[in-house]
């Protein structure tokens, strides 16, 4: 058994099943090998955006195509993790208007599983990898939640 | 009483309310005044393919701006008639892929009210003028009836 004092938080983040999920999803992005070399946390690092990053960002502005794609990435390793859970096949929806505002909804069924009003998608990001897990199983969990509410619905 | 003979079938069907909404809607877009000489009819014109027209389109395309535009504003007069009907307010949110496949849902609440394949956007249109009211009512009936089948989702 390893000493647990010598396991990082950072590690102990990637055991998380939300971020072994997304970690996932990003390895499947490489299709050409490029980030063979790179470590699994390391794919996850354009997700975290401590204080001195972002002050470095504008407060108001248009999100580029990188960050909507991670953006995406990242609820599509939701919907995968909620359709574990559940059984119910998850789709996506995106709706981007101008300046970094939008809505995603995460669709089973007949059901809106997830739906988030995106603001300030050109800032999206984590303090830490840990925020990070921790956000996208909050997430998870809210959807699931929502199929054991109405499974008609969900399994219409 | 007008003599039933002279009403064209046109104008019957310009007499239906789903097409007294997606009228309404058109007119909306009018900011500048450009259609004010158009007649109520002329202006769904856009909508009508019959053979001829169809088979000047070819088979498979990329939809042009102006005929997604045109079947955004089919969906928005269908999730007005069903926000009159019902009263839960509805969200259209579209999903276009290449060469005119997509995805359309109108949400209310927590409920895909109604939930669209799309395929051949390039070549979206009716018959005619009947048949264009009859699919709108179509699918205004359908939300309809999802929203009574499911009330607690769609006000969630």
């Amino acid at each position: 058994m390893p000493d647990q004092s010598e396991i990082t938080p950072a590690a102990a983040a990637a055991e998380r099943p939300f971020l072994k999920e997304l970690i996932k999803i990003w390895r499947a992005q490489d299709t050409h090998g490029a980030w063979e070399g790179k470590k699994d946390l390391d794919l996850l690092d354009p997700y975290i955006l401590d204080k001195r990053k972002r002050r470095a960002l504008p407060i108001v502005g248009n999100p580029d195509p990188e960050t909507i794609w991670r953006l995406q990435l990242f609820f599509d390793a939701i919907a995968l993790s909620i359709e574990k859970a559940t059984g119910v096949m998850i789709s996506p929806m995106l709706k981007m208007h101008h300046e970094g505002f939008g809505r995603i909804v995460l669709i089973g069924g007949r059901l809106v599983v997830v739906s988030k009003q995106l603001r300030d998608v050109h800032r999206f990001g984590f303090n830490n990898l840990c925020h990070l897990a921790e956000q996208g199983d909050e997430i998870v969990n809210s959807g699931v939640e929502m199929i054991r509410e109405f499974p008609e619905v969900a399994n219409y």
